[in-house]
């Protein structure tokens, strides 16, 4: 926006490698932020050069230590809004509390708005974030959002393995909406997965909308937590007649346990993840595919700081 | 919220008679509101008695003179807030604007924000509206929101009729996880379509997603717009099979052009709708039944009001 | 403000002529901006090129149409701002809602105010407008308000008809400091009309204050609405011994009906006007001259994006 | 506005005999309120019995010392609502710096703007003025105004006295609008004064717009501050034909250096204003008459505390 | 500040018994409230009951656990704000991040004054905290903040010991003004403890400043942490001729680790500490002694509800 | 922060020497303001260049004409902000009110937040200042503050005179830390003294903590206001054996009466101040040192302009 000032980018501690590799992207490096915390568990931050009149990129993203990581946020903002950085800018590819977006019952909290105003209060100018769990999310803002996804990305993989006879499939009705986009994207067919409670005292069933007979299923979500209702989802694509090799893909690889072991077990022919989350190795498997971000990320940082639509790597 | 703050009803000139029929439930007059046109087109309005230290309610829908209304919603609640109303809610049963709720493609506003932003402006300290075509639009606005539902209303009406063998159909796959919730509440099976375009410079083809063969469908949706996606939607589920007695559902019967010529050219069994948004007798034909939601309103004041829970009768 | 950035101008629907005219004497092109209206009557607007970092100026004039294009104004200007367009600026030589700007009896709303709350509230910068009728108005805005003025311009076409014995007439009182403005830049008497009524059940009569006794009178208004004033107080003039060749001069030609076929009869000697609001061809008549102000709006443009002062044009 | 919280009136050190005027006609006592200064200047206040849950009435008015009442009155909000007052009413008969309410020329402040905004900012929440120089300035507050007006009482006055033959003049264009409303009330008829010179270096001559032979003119403003432009007018209106006896009324007498000796030498047949400023005895003359606004005051605050219309004495 | 409004009290996770001391001291039952977690760490908060028109208390304190704790405070303050709760007091007896109160070194964050600005924005309306650091971060607040001491409760306690000839100790210049205010309290003489580094690469050494010969010392501080000044502070005044029986007072008794260990070794006389943070078993120790502020609460958010003065209870 | 925009200097009436110093350390003019006084002293200013987009720096300090300083101060802000300044800083070397820094007894106003939010609330976007009374009131701000330190220069300042056996001694317990940190600046030992009264009805007594005995004592503070306190210091000093050479050392030479005939009483050895506030002539005395801190303004509001690093230079 401000051409003329300095780039800077800092990294929180959520997520270090992703920063490096979008500054390597940059040609770059990453400045130097001290985090630390006291006996009390109290953070303690403070960047170790000048940002006065710099456009500072703060790269947080929300992991399992969502809580702390969201906290040391608000106190960078604060430390660059008050070492006059020119501008402020968020970059979380995975965007905490995204899926506490409405009411659902009464009296229950909209904890993403809550974050978005924090973030907004503790004085940042702009976010950047990917595959947000809705898209109505960025309206919790007043000041702009890029919301990336990393759609086109997934697309482009699974269009090179030239496999025929797909089905898309939505694990539940709610990510029916983004499973069509997908499903048009490769050319394939669509099917919506739901689950249904027979009587009371019995457990869910999950249910299959779509013809799955004899095609190549994949699963696609913004987000796998405890990887529950994708695992039980397979189950039921193949016990409509799906082929056995069921594919997964998400942006968001959370990971929550169980996830891993059921993962495992589940054998699925490819999981498709991005690094928007770090997965260490202990989170990682066979038939895993981790796709880096980095490139989009350092396009976008490098549009918004030249001025340039984001449109073209963006959508 | 304050129990000893005098009630006064307000009615902008969208739909007096809804207002009307919450007033008789609440046994009490609608207060009355100067509202007029200069030559020039600038709307000018005026309460007619104090309102100092009353909790006013304006009710205000969106129709098809949107633009309008919403101006003198904005001028309304000035003139209370300067006349000294010690809270103003705002009753907009259809809230205008719902479906710009996102940035779909670059450089698009997120219209239904912005209308959130300026009835905050304004000065309106709650808003009462019902079946939000997004739920995350609640976290549009930093105050309370009261997101009514008509739902309830409606698998009540469906279920008196004690039919068997019925799929809720969503009309599109945004769609899908209201009318799955519709379908739980009414014990019915559920179907989703969506639109492909075969080839290029082919039109798009309307796909049924999920098994509808010799059912009875009821179609469901937050609104009916032109009711092009719904006739559509009708006539690709009795080529895949279904019983031609096809419903329809809505919340808000927005009918623009041509809706009502396609709706009474498509010959649907029922069409369901409330009057969440006025239906003069030039909007209504045979088959269509209106539901009102005055009770489902009258009741949220009167809990407001009094600081009950509403949601006892919300949910 | 920001010399660095790139200027980029769009209008809204009210006055697109304006917007090009003022484009052409700054060499360069009006950006498109893509408006359309939904079946309901939404408004949907999408700037169809890039604003990132750009300092954009909104041209939206009010008209007959002013309803409709305040909110797609607000509209508009959202899709700057989440589009990151660096600074905006909105050009509205018709401010809208301008004459209802204080309580004048109890309960009434401060309409201007509203006006100015939501510009804001939307996400605008700077204002750009002309001969506010009331001065005071920009102080309802916390930014900077350029209140420019066509009076020099009007002042030096009269100057050039070197006409003698002249008088500027105020319609009524509120418009009598204005006018005696205006008497002194072409050194003129001045006088002033006011209505009293003489009896109950007695229609109103146009008085008149200052001798106009062989004088060529010259009515100034910052706004003709339905002219039903200015015709009265032409014929007051000539009762009261006036020369029968009355002027009337006035920035914004509101022309609501029936104003056009009263000044066709009334035959003025010349009606003078700006195109502050677009007058179609079915709106002009002989004896009106209409003064183009685009070029004082380029030459603030040039100066604001140049940051210089802008006062030796605008005074 | 909240009929069960307690009512407590503090009086700033501007104009304390008001303040218990008021109390007295409300039958209470003012609450004590230490203030005082430090050796620096500094001014420190402190509430001497608690106003946690009251609604508390500020009175301060603007003198000559404005400024210093100013802080003290931002310092005394400010106490009062970290004190967890419910609510806060600034009571400012007089309100400061209300001349400077519009950019008259370029790159001047709107000083009424700014301290509106000031007291807004400090906590108030409500604001009871009289007969603000300009309507308009009410807008510049996002909260309710009472913008009260003596004029009622002046004309009542004047009534009283049954003169033949009177005219209302106004000193300058400026006031004309008030001189008109002014004029109907008391029935009279109207003439507007203003100042033109001549020639380059020649001395500003009074002109006389109006016809005042054999009349009794009554000169009329909002405030009179050094005197010179009524008794220049004075003057003027004399030697064009008026009687001798010149009224002079005004609700804010300011009456700086050198008002008094000019209004004493001018010799007014009356100069009738009001106690919105407190007039020490020096300031007092033969022929002044000074009419109370504490009924005025009284009212107001009785019928905002219970919440009643508070039109029919207002206006 | 509203009395007719009923009062709700609600615990956070940090520290419930202090919450149902409280409520059992207001013959009150603290309202429930689901707290939990899901697999992603993300927290779910829920009031089971309704608080719509209620003025609603959250006990949360500052624990180890500070940052969760943090989070889980916002959210649960946005789900009363939304579910229409009338006034929401936060009670935070120990201030988290309350020693990050200013820029100690170039590009520090001020932590407490983001906590303070997060808190607001998330929708409180009100603070009630102890023994704030500094008493100034009571300014970093807009709103009323209500900061108890604990001070009056720890001097009757030591007065009531009748100890003779005693010092109240400092462990540092920061601590030296509320120690000074202590020792006026109990009668007693003052002493201050400071580091000094006698030469580079030397460790610090406590310098105490005042004559402590023969007395019987006690050490106040507002918190202690990891203990090390205080037991460092205890060997220096001893080294200098204290009483080897030295006390410790402190309010906060955050005791990280190795501050038990610590306090264990040094063999206090008495450490006198109160609850404002939980003590579980394992951090208890012979010679602990813990007083509880329940009572100072109880009757704060009494005085508060009722809209009495807090102050005799307070100071 | 904006390297490209032109840097200008305006100052307020309260020390135009202390800017033109400033100013001639930069190698450029103050640009001229007018600034009058009605005869109502109401103040009235105006800016006699253009400031459109300019980065503009307002030198107003406060003097014992602080509150006349203030209202000032806040119309500046306005008209600049008016007039386009791209960016306001507000240079206050000595900022009003910074004493009332806290609620000391119950229902006192926090009047240095309220200057801050005034301030704020005008338009200013960043403040300059000195050795605030409490570095805590930083966070009374939202936007960056540079609180820069003449302690450095006071050090260096004595270091230089090389005296051997010297004490720093805080004046009173809340000035201890500074003292403190002074003293390790210059390498020196540290007393304190504070008040006590050793019975009802009885006079204060100054006690001096810490060993003064033959040394050379340098009382430090931020400010001396009256100069009772330092004046009874220095004879407490002597009284319990210090050298009878006593130093004066302050930032903020208030200098309220009786001052300055105590401290020439009193017949310090050095009397150190600095230029924050201006000394006319009759302030001044034997003994009286004025340091200028203008080049450390003028090096700030370089770096700022250049978007360096103020460290450096600031601590």
């Amino acid at each position: 926006m401000f051409r003329n000032t300095a780039l800077k980018l800092f990294s929180g501690s959520s997520h270090p490698q992703l920063a490096s590799e979008v500054a390597k992207l940059l040609r770059m490096q990453v400045s130097e932020l001290a985090i630390k915390k006291f006996a009390s568990n109290e953070i303690y931050v403070k960047p170790s050069e000048t940002v006065r009149g710099c456009d500072v990129y703060i790269f947080q993203t929300a992991t399992h230590n969502v809580n702390e990581e969201l906290i040391e946020l608000f106190i960078i903002i604060d430390a660059m809004k008050r070492s006059f950085a020119a501008r402020i800018h968020v970059v979380m590819p995975h965007y905490g509390y995204a899926r506490q977006d409405r009411v659902a019952t009464p009296r229950e909290p909209i904890s993403a708005k809550v974050i978005a105003n924090l973030i907004k209060s503790a004085g940042a100018d702009h976010v950047i974030t990917m595959n947000l769990h809705s898209d109505q999310a960025q309206g919790f803002f007043n000041f702009p959002v890029d919301n990336l996804t990393s759609s086109k990305m997934l697309a482009e993989y699974f269009l090179k393995k030239k496999m025929d006879n797909m089905v898309v499939v939505a694990p539940d009705t709610g990510a029916a909406k983004a499973a069509k986009r997908f499903s048009d994207m490769i050319g394939a067919d669509l099917a919506i997965l739901h689950k249904t409670r027979p009587a009371h005292n019995v457990s869910e069933v999950t249910q299959v909308v779509g013809d799955v007979t004899g095609k190549t299923c994949l699963i696609i979500d913004d987000m796998v937590d405890t990887a529950g209702t994708v695992v039980q989802g397979k189950e039921a694509l193949i016990k409509r007649g799906a082929s056995p090799d069921v594919y997964l893909a998400t942006t968001h690889a959370v990971f929550s346990d169980p996830a891993v072991s059921r993962l495992k077990a589940a054998q699925f022919k490819e999981v498709v993840v991005t690094d928007t989350i770090p997965l260490p190795p202990e989170k990682q498997f066979e038939g895993l595919t981790v796709l880096s971000v980095a490139p989009i990320l350092a396009k976008t940082i490098q549009s918004v700081h030249k001025s340039k639509s984001v449109t073209s790597h963006n959508h």
